[in-house]
């Protein structure tokens, strides 16, 4: 839960309490009767192949500078999530890439977020994004493992390498308080 | 993008303007330097099951009231995917349910939303909760698919009777210009 001080539609200050009909406390708006929710947020990533190895990218900014993640990010208004995983990847990594399909989701419980992984094949060239250090190809046996930024994303990378190729289902797991 | 007019940080009037290292209009706050991100919310669901037959609810409320849904709602913050698709099975059909693994996505595209509905087994009994008219178990060929109230629950119980049982991996669809 944010702190919120006031309301943004009418910038009167705000309370919280449990809106008539509702069963929890939400940041409520006395003047214009505004219920301000706040929900979780939908992170979105892929890890991009080609022939036997996935691209990684070193991050260049907080949280977790200087570790390898798997492209990802915010997903945004406007988009899929298949195409936010994309997008990810062509600002982390200058890569294009053709989404496949999901295959790992991390609830992150304390942080308000949901990680999504999708199958991707990486297309043509890539180099560091603004918010990389570096990017590189790892084959499986060259997996950075103890410098990997998330644990999201080593989860995800443990179930790309079980599946081995075979869609299996949404992997599923959950993080009750998170690394960063 | 829903209209902000002012900083609930600090109340001041906000202006909507790409901020420094970004690439896309967001709201900002000039007098406190915060910029407030608006991104996509989850909403979450399930097919309950007994033996050969769902359950369904009939809204009680806008938008679609009157017609079909499967058990469905806004997922909240200290939860995850699962328990909020378990929760709004509570809340709306008085149902306990055992959660099984999700098999459907839909991206609402224009309104902001991700629809992940799980499997799940009806456990007990089950009523009309405040937000549904009626609940009731439907066979195959029982289901009302012209009354169903959203797009996305209706890809949901397409692909749920498509896969008799199997997990297929996460049924991934798009909506662009959504029903309600």
């Amino acid at each position: 839960m944010v702190s919120m001080k006031y309301c943004a539609r009418c910038g009167v200050p705000v309370t919280r309490k449990i809106p008539a009909g509702d069963n929890r406390e939400r940041w409520c708006c006395e003047g214009c009767n505004t219920v301000h929710y706040q929900n979780p947020l939908i992170v979105v990533g892929c890890v991009p192949k080609r022939d036997d190895k996935v691209l990684l990218c070193r991050r260049a900014i907080e949280p977790r500078r200087g570790y390898w993640t798997v492209p990802a990010g915010f997903m945004e208004l406007g988009e899929t999530m298949a195409e936010g995983a994309a997008r990810e990847t062509q600002e982390e990594a200058c890569a294009e890439v053709r989404i496949g399909y999901p295959f790992a989701s991390v609830d992150i419980v304390d942080a308000g977020q949901v990680h999504v992984f999708f199958t991707a094949d990486l297309l043509g060239d890539f180099a560091a994004g603004e918010e990389s250090l570096e990017v590189a190809l790892f084959r499986e046996d060259e997996i950075p493992w103890h410098d990997i930024a998330f644990r999201s994303g080593e989860f995800a990378l443990k179930k790309y390498y079980e599946d081995r190729g075979k869609n299996n289902g949404l992997h599923v797991h959950s993080v009750r308080r998170h690394r960063e």
